[in-house]
């Protein structure tokens, strides 16, 4: 089997609202996944804050490939992607997304690309 | 059942791979794909054209989520991803990438996110 890839889906449930609204923390979080991993940035990443009490969405592009997420305040649900086309190492999505916003239930999807 | 939004998760084989390294033809793909699909962007697109013969990563953040895609044209390979909290219609993948470059094989997969 040959893979172009990986993709990484987490879906993290339960998390502090205040905390998908907040900006800076989730640049942290991304920060943090990416000097972790080892990934590497290739320009500037995309943030988009809705207005209201609506979420923020972040798209990161990496040398690697993209990292991306989705929050969704009002529904303590906070999505991400992570697809690298180099092997990456195991990483604690749930205990690090329970310690950054209080995720109570973390689900990690792993997805090959590029199979045939 | 709850679902937090949709993820088309699209992998193309086959593919020209001077259709994969051409950014125009690229940003043509992508402006089809938001066109048909009534999608909204928010913000510049980012892309990034790898050095050589490597391939071309694009990503654009929408309203309704993101669109992402890398190509690998080494391979013929092209992956992309379009994530939606929104209901779309169905997007005929494999026509347009057929059409578009040369697509032989197209793998359409969808993943609901935030069920529980």
């Amino acid at each position: 089997m040959v893979s172009l890839g990986t993709e990484w889906i987490v879906d993290a449930h339960g998390c502090d609202p205040a905390s998908l609204r907040s900006l800076p923390e989730l640049q942290n979080f991304f920060a943090r996944v990416i000097r972790e991993l080892g990934l590497k940035t290739a320009g500037e990443p995309l943030w988009h804050v809705f207005p209201g009490e609506a979420g923020i969405t972040g798209l990161v592009l990496l040398t690697e490939s993209h990292l991306a997420c989705h929050t969704f305040p009002e529904r303590s649900f906070a999505a991400f992607n992570l697809y690298s086309c180099r092997e990456l190492k195991e990483w604690p999505w749930a205990d690090r997304l329970t310690a950054a916003m209080g995720a109570q239930q973390v689900r990690v999807r792993l997805v090959e690309r590029g199979e045939r």
